[in-house]
């Protein structure tokens, strides 16, 4: 499976000179993204692409290939596969399309016989591939113009949908976050989703999984290794077709058989995933869980410079069950020496709108030390002219010393605010931008170390 | 009331020469924002702020005055209104705190019996002003380098919390949004929510009002305003304050009672405005209703590049009690002509990764021609590569043609995809990032036009 990501030598087969086709891109991809495995295009009328010798066939190239990567017409698939039998590769990428999704049944039969012959692994057909940003291996189709790659990270995405995968990949590399692996692996004729989670499993720079999944191939298996994986590290799990309406749209997408959703609701809780009703719950969720410690309890503190952020903070925590408990009396005290008199001194903490760099960092550290809170929320709305670039530092410091409670910021506005953000992020600081997500987010973060 | 948003003569009493104060901050932005109507500093202690003359106090200002935006410490309120009434100033902006919020009720019945005297009205205290992207009246005390002006619109928003404002206008003019009026209205001692909900029923260039309360002064007073102008324009509100914790916080932030969840969502239904759970839905919907026209029913077509996409917009359509109905055979057979055979006819219509511009031209109009059909989620995922630029057009010339039907687009993206999508929005196409989003809009949207 290693070679799915991080292969020494590489066989494009369907490689083009003609830009806008895949077979194109792929190489450009790779080339651009610094992969340093051996690249081989196949095609057997082009003599160069991109600068890269072509052959004609992958038994015509001298040197050992480990995996390829096929994206030729789908009635071309059985000569390919069996050329690449007979080379020796074992792990094949289809990218090709045209099988069980279109009813082509027969192709499936072909293709899972010519596998099994040469003992070949195969993730697809009708998907997007892989990419790693360790490696750089990056068979992605789509143009790094269109498409920015993610920066590494340690959380790992694999993705029934290439299209769901690819546009989410560009938002989030967008915003910031970081990935390690990502894999669509379309109608998962032979590699599956569970093949793919005991991989990631056993992945060292994986330490949380993402999951989108629209049918399950083996519910057995996925179950057992599912429960196997989510002791090691935290997995979330988004289903597509959860509704009959989805379920039958499924049917023309991946050939998945969708199953209700209370059945996968009630199978992911007996495997200790974490269900992900949105896409944006599911990386909000695996945001929180990369860069927050385990809460002791589920006791929020809050703190603002914003009162009706406060509020609705505090009504979304409501709503997600957690507990909204007063400071003890020592930080009230504290803090009643240390913030001037228009703060309020309770839960929320609103340190106002003339709120300064200095109030934030005896307030946050206050509540840090307080044994009656198990995890801060902290709006910090940039728009005050008071507080200042070292306004990151101080929750930087705060994050440091009291390692072991969790910090989520909340940081609502535009351009100014983004910037921030952004640089928060980096340090490991978790960052949402209304109160509603990141109240969600510590629900679930506190619902995953109970449950554990 | 229109001289809170466009007066011809603003004196800024409080005025001052060091850029950190709010009483530069509020000339220095009017300035910069090419407000037209004359300014007049006040303060005794300087004789030029920002190239304008100062004056020691209203009294000694040689000309008509309309308005005046008061930020003096609270204990000089009295003798700074006192002034204001002899001057014959009817109109109070107070950006001053330290009113009931903290406890000082006796400056609350001082300050109400001034304005009496004198027939003033009076929006706030403690709260952060008003702004008007038509006159450029911007009292707004945070500067325009941390907080982005959106640019004029026909949504106007009610915000009783000066952050909950500032900082979503700030995060919705970087996306592009666009507003008419904003007024915070703090700690609404003398024009409340519903004075300024009336005012705005009647404004000319408000089409669409946001309202984010905490509590509502006089209920029987709100309801009716509320019931009158929800026949003239959509109204879409949310409360914050609707956990008992929630309501606790209130107390301390605008000294508003805050009512439980149940009967303020009561009232709002029988008032006929639109609640809204999050900030992010009430923006959500401010959008769809701006841009989208009456559907006749809730009956909505998929059309997607994008598998997973399109199954995960069927659920949440789904789960909102929208419907998934097929298109008529006669749109099929049509669609089966023209699209390229990997294309799913349906609902999702599948046009795939290999999608041209041309096809979601065909399968677009194809499904506005529909009787079948009342509304439309396209999702346009920008990274597949042979989407031309032309989309826009598109999309644009479909949405006119079939002007009675909405048009919702979904794309999912990093840089490349927002431009596109800042683009769409600037032509009135309502866009959204994720699916769920997108049908909970619509969803908002036809409830809307069913109720009214």
């Amino acid at each position: 499976m290693e070679r799915f990501f991080n292969p020494r030598s590489v066989a494009v087969i369907g490689a083009s000179r003609n830009p806008s086709k895949l077979g194109h891109v792929i190489i450009q991809n790779m080339v651009t993204a610094g992969f340093k495995g051996k690249i081989y295009p196949i095609n057997p009328n082009a003599h160069f692409i991109l600068h890269l010798p072509c052959f004609s066939s992958v038994l015509t190239v001298p040197y050992t290939i480990e995996t390829a990567i096929v994206c030729v017409p789908s009635a071309l698939v059985p000569q390919v596969l069996e050329e690449c039998g007979k080379k020796g590769i074992k792990d094949i990428i289809m990218i090709t399309a045209g099988f069980s999704e279109i009813g082509n049944k027969e192709l499936d039969r072909i293709t899972l016989s010519i596998l099994r012959k040469y003992h070949m692994r195969m993730v697809g057909p009708n998907c997007l591939g892989t990419l790693d940003t360790y490696s750089n291996f990056d068979n992605l189709f789509l143009p790094r113009s269109r498409l920015t790659r993610p920066k590494p990270g340690i959380i790992s995405f694999i993705c029934q949908s290439g299209a769901v995968g690819s546009a989410t990949l560009d938002l989030l590399a967008k915003e910031g976050m970081r990935f390690a692996k990502f894999v669509s692996y379309g109608n998962a004729l032979d590699v599956d989703e569970s093949d793919m989670l005991e991989y990631l499993g056993n992945d060292k720079k994986t330490k949380i999984i993402c999951l989108y999944l629209e049918g399950i191939r083996d519910g057995k298996k996925f179950m057992e290794i599912a429960k196997k994986v989510a002791r090691k590290k935290p997995i979330i799990a988004i289903k597509g077709g959860v509704t009959a309406a989805g379920a039958k749209a499924t049917l023309s997408h991946t050939a998945s058989l969708a199953g209700a959703a209370g059945i996968y609701k009630a199978a992911f809780k007996q495997c200790n995933l974490i269900y992900a009703e949105t896409l944006e719950d599911l990386f909000n969720y695996a945001k929180i869980l990369e860069k927050a410690p385990k809460p002791k309890g589920n006791r929020v503190q809050i703190i603002t410079n914003g009162g009706g952020f406060g509020i609705l903070a505090t009504d979304s925590l409501s709503n997600y069950g957690m507990q909204i408990t007063e400071p003890s009396e020592k930080t009230k005290r504290f803090l009643k020496k240390k913030l001037p008199q228009e703060a309020t001194i309770n839960n929320p903490i609103d340190l106002t709108g003339s709120v300064t760099t200095e109030a934030y960092k005896h307030a946050l550290n206050a509540v840090l030390k307080d044994r009656n809170v198990d995890a801060v929320l902290l709006i910090v709305l940039l728009q005050t002219p008071l507080i200042t670039p070292e306004i990151i530092d101080v929750i930087n410091e705060a994050k440091r010393k009291h390692a072991k409670k969790p910090v989520v910021v909340v940081s609502t506005g535009g351009h100014f605010t983004e910037m921030y953000m952004r640089h928060m992020e980096e340090l490991g600081i978790p960052c949402f931008v209304y109160p509603n997500n990141a109240a969600k987010a510590l629900k679930a973060l506190c619902d995953y170390y109970t449950r554990r």
